[in-house]
């Protein structure tokens, strides 16, 4: 969308083919209650600057997330619970923990900080270090590392749940300082999480949809893309489409559904089948009323407890809807659709009341959107890339290939797996096109 | 093809689809020079009795490969050149090297093949440290040994060169270590290049193709898999065809290609999105004699020098044509189509002229087959799995999903990446089918 809108503005014409019947890909958002609430993607950091731009283009309401400022956090790692206050839980002194451990996550922070300043944000695969530090996973890297901070791991579990949908036995370490750089460090994850849109980010599609209008085709899935010298030609559910340039814009996963004539050379098909996507389900309760309050708590757990990995108050701030929601993630979601709903609600809502007490097991609307499930996407937030692949194919990735070019949020310099990234992706993708056309 | 013969067999009636002009898949078969040579899968073990009954019936000459049993062999890592004569160069004293690397050698196997045998064959994911062997990646855990045998490395980059098509800065360990026990060991994988067909192992498929006569339709790559309560409608360029079960035979990354209604659950979705094809080219040099024997040399090389990871003496038996067969794998082969045919001919001449000497340099014939640039296959010799996934996910690939059936080398518990894997699996496939039918 922001791609397609860059290009009308340099004076091309488009035609934007959707899969399914709305747009906004990775953003969704629905009533629940008397709330709307975002089922996909709804973080805003203060730095992204496009999103606060479009929100003051198109009057959107930006809210500021409360508990990234203030009061009291839960974080529950290896069977030990504790609170912290500060912005970054990493950063915050653990009181439960024997100093030997608190030296060990100083040293893994240190260390990662280190590491990630070390690696060029369009260029990771040219990182001095890159093959090092792509053969190991997170989880492989933190087991191994001298000063074995064992307690420190659950932690990680649940930022890399949290951050990729993946877990840290399977994501390589490269991806990993990757991602930490496109952020400019751990500080600034945190930071990431400041600002969300009052009535849901899918708000930001929605209206750059408006502007587009007829240009923009619904329940149009695209199956064979074919390319000659002269141009490129779409064909989609809804019929074919000719354009001298084509912009996919899928999570790199999912082009593998579709047919190429000619073929993708050789080298991009080993990094599509190297890629995969992250699995996430958000799970929302909806309360009378935000009682966790009461106790001075913001409503922001961390944990590596099955199944959640993180929690944050998602209350609605017009209509003062109270809502908890829960991040399902990496293992804990790959069979969550298995399990009969009772059983699942019931895993959930036991956790909240042993974080917030009783009145977190009796919401008045227990929601669940499960990202696996969908077609379109086969997951969320992100593709991820497993070991040794983005030191040896990364490259591959973002180059137009004769007259297809690529935009996701994966592919950006600033903000990976943030909506911020997608906006910056789509906006260079245009650069490049109109440059040439 | 297996599993078509064992479902005929059983009384039931078959159509095989093939997307190809020619039945046999990752095996296949080229006239060159005087001889008939395989551009794909070829070695046989001497315990693998499929492949030797299959022989045995259709009268196919298998042959001894004499390298296997006798003569010097050259082994070329890290820079360090030098000869072995026993049948496993792993288990062989390696003269150049100091002690502690030899120490180091003896450890490493005798870990990796004591932790091998904790591994059901059928079920790796039971394994009770499936998780602290699948976040490690082959590399990552040779370099993170105390015994720190960093000379090593270059010979297991060779080894899962070779047998994946993989980088060992990729492979999961578990991965790795559940391979080793369905060939049972090291000294078996060696033992399972004992024999070849004379005139290219793509004979078994034609053969049996020959017996199931009009039941094969080629050129009809499947693209849709409808299924109901009452059977399955598959799509190919041909028409389709609707029967009670279908078994899909092609690899587990280019499973995603073919559309599916209802979609695959999200479970075997991610399985197949963390699977990938290795990457082999096969590089044949034709000469007017076997040179390398007057030397003593049998023609085989192991090595980790770019691009060569393996060469072995391919000549033909009935024609005398001489040959040395090079493997090119894993990174090695990623962009070798990119390269001028010149580069890539000289690059390989001049590896073989340093290891057999300027005879080698000379061949009547150049000849090579790049599995990565097949539609059909998108690489050889099998399909491998990222860390973190057989632990966690493995266990999705084989059960039928309703009437959707599995068979592939990779799916068998016996020599996986071999062709008898492939007959194993069809086999136990069409039993599995026979059993409900």
């Amino acid at each position: 969308m922001s791609a397609a809108r860059h290009l009308v503005q340099g004076g091309l014409s488009v035609a934007v083919l959707e899969a399914r019947d709305r747009v906004g890909g990775r953003t969704y958002a629905k009533q629940l209650g008397e709330g709307i609430f975002d089922m996909g993607g709804q973080f805003v950091g203060a730095k992204q600057h496009r999103i606060h731009a479009l929100a003051k283009e198109f009057d959107l309401e930006l809210m500021r997330v409360q508990q990234v400022e203030e009061g009291k956090k839960i974080q529950d790692f290896n069977g030990v619970q504790s609170t912290f206050t500060t912005a970054v839980p990493l950063l915050s002194f653990w009181k439960p923990f024997p100093l030997v451990n608190l030296a060990g996550l100083g040293l893994t922070v240190l260390c990662l900080e280190r590491s990630r300043k070390q690696i060029p944000a369009d260029r990771p695969w040219d990182a001095r270090k890159a093959l090092k530090w792509d053969r190991r996973t997170v989880s492989g890297w933190l087991r191994d590392a001298w000063w074995r901070p064992r307690q420190v791991s659950g932690m990680f579990d649940a930022v890399v749940h949290g951050m990729f949908g993946a877990n840290a036995s399977e994501d390589s370490l490269l991806n990993f300082l990757h991602f930490l750089q496109t952020t400019d460090g751990f500080q600034e994850v945190a930071e990431g999480q400041r600002f969300r849109f009052a009535n849901g980010s899918q708000q930001m599609s929605l209206k750059m949809a408006e502007g587009l209008g007829e240009r923009v085709i619904l329940e149009a899935p695209v199956h064979e893309i074919a390319q000659d010298n002269d141009g490129v030609t779409v064909h989609s559910g809804k019929g074919a489409w000719r354009g001298r340039y084509v912009v996919i814009s899928v999570p790199l996963p999912l082009v593998n559904r579709i047919h190429f004539s000619p073929e993708l050379p050789p080298e991009r098909q080993l990094l599509a089948q190297r890629s995969y996507m992250g699995s996430i389900v958000k799970c929302l309760t909806l309360y009378d009323r935000p009682f966790w309050r009461d106790a001075g708590f913001v409503g922001e757990v961390l944990s590596d407890r099955e199944p959640i990995a993180a929690v944050f108050d998602n209350s609605h701030p017009d209509s003062g809807q109270a809502c908890l929601l829960s991040f399902i993630a990496g293992k804990h979601a790959y069979y969550w659709n298995k399990y009969p709903e009772k059983e699942r609600r019931d895993s959930v809502l036991k956790l909240l009341e042993g974080w917030f007490g009783p009145e977190a097991g009796k919401p008045t609307l227990y929601h669940e959107y499960n990202w696996g499930e969908q077609a379109w996407t086969q997951g969320c937030p992100i593709a991820n890339f497993s070991t040794g692949n983005i030191s040896l194919l990364g490259k591959e990735y973002g180059p137009p290939l004769g007259r297809i070019h690529w935009a996701s949020s994966e592919l950006s310099h600033e903000w990976i797996s943030y909506m911020e990234g997608g906006l910056a992706s789509g906006e260079n993708t245009a650069k490049e096109i109109l440059a040439i056309a």
